[in-house]
């Protein structure tokens, strides 16, 4: 993964806790963070790629909202 | 989306920046990360199966990887 992960682990180990999870072990809040992180690039570049697509410089939630109309299903990687 | 989110905004944001955006809209902020929050609400809970599945309570990094490895591909909703 990356280097510098931008995502904190403290609201990830509340959402794990707030679906009804027990325990959860540091390296599963870790693993959980770093998938949301690759994710978030994914999903940020793509709406970066919308953008461009409509002339505009500024990324709107539109952008946004067309990548997961058209893409549907973010693809993972382990 | 939920009346509380935990993903904080400014992570959101830098990552948008570290992938080349030159300017976002706070609306494109917020509308990634709720579709992060949502991201990670559904993979927490698959991770929860999966522990049970190994009769375990401890949710680990095994159980998140295991949900990618089977899972391949999030699906999305606007």
């Amino acid at each position: 993964m990356l280097a510098m992960p931008e995502i904190p682990l403290a609201p990830v180990d509340r959402i794990f806790k707030k679906a009804g999870a027990e325990r959860v072990g540091e390296d599963a809040v870790q693993a959980l963070r770093d998938i949301l992180e690759s994710i978030a690039y994914d999903l940020a570049n793509r709406s970066i790629e919308m953008s461009k697509h409509a002339n505009r410089k500024t990324i709107t939630a539109e952008d946004v909202r067309a990548v997961v109309r058209i893409i549907r299903c973010v693809p993972l990687s382990v």
